[in-house]
């Protein structure tokens, strides 16, 4: 049996969320901590090419993040948010916010949940609600899609590894 | 000249959003105080019958914060979040649940813009962002409202006792 890993983003026109559903090759134990331990969090997120500096990662209820993405030519993208619910192994609740907007205040509210499918598979649904409907089109328009595609190729490979060594 | 403060609320059919407009008769500095010092917020926050145990409130950014109003009959309302920016004295960004609800996750994202006015003066302009229309909807059908001009009252009656004060 062959099983397609297709990431499935949803954006309905005039709503201000977006839904991005993927299926990873690993028990959702697993991918839950892929989300929350730090060691592991740096070694998908973001870019290939660029550096991941993740300042803090408070993954609890009430904790902070945040992490700076450092690209070779010396360009900086800081991320910033707080975990308002992280409940292992089902469901991450937080605030998100790229720093290098001309001006502060475009924060979304992401809520990951984390299912279980049968043969150790996991099913990641993760929403992000917007302030509004221009932030979540302007987000849309943005490199979004090929960013995440990225990070989630770099997870898949991760998970293989993790797996592999079990 | 009368000045008629009154509350406006604004939501769209459809959305997942609430906006409410009040504006006090407070300089922006005292009106944003009322709102991050835990010595004002127990004064005005919730019904006057009910006791509030402020149990956490780190009003910066990456804090936390956490209450249980009490009632008489021994009931209890626990509500928590996180502070994602608290920028004095013109922003607050926030998430916020309430934790009676028969399943968690119904988190909302709320942003307080203070803007300062002629005469000293001052706009809160709060928008609660829900996860969903449904959600936003059961907020609008529960006492949101009542509840929310009775704490306005009371935040009007406390900043009229500050400035008596100055």
């Amino acid at each position: 049996m062959t099983v397609v890993n297709l990431t499935k983003l949803t954006a309905e026109p005039g709503k201000q969320v977006i839904v991005v559903e993927r299926e990873f090759e690993a028990p959702r134990e697993l991918v839950f901590e892929a989300f929350t331990d730090a060691e592991l969090f740096v070694q998908w997120m973001g870019p290939r090419d660029l550096t991941m500096d993740l300042q803090q990662f408070e993954a609890r209820d009430g904790g902070a993040w945040r992490y700076v993405s450092k690209a070779p030519n010396g360009g900086e993208f800081a991320f910033c948010g707080v975990f308002h619910e992280v409940s292992a192994p089902e469901r991450i609740i937080q605030t998100f916010e790229f720093l290098g907007m001309p001006t502060r205040g475009h924060v979304t509210l992401e809520t990951a949940i984390f299912e279980a499918l049968p043969g150790d598979r996991t099913r990641v649904k993760m929403e992000s609600v917007f302030r509004s409907v221009e932030d979540r089109d302007g987000m849309l328009q943005s490199n979004m899609e090929q960013g995440m595609n990225e990070s989630f190729q770099r997870l898949v490979e991760l998970l293989a590894t993790l797996r592999a060594k079990e």
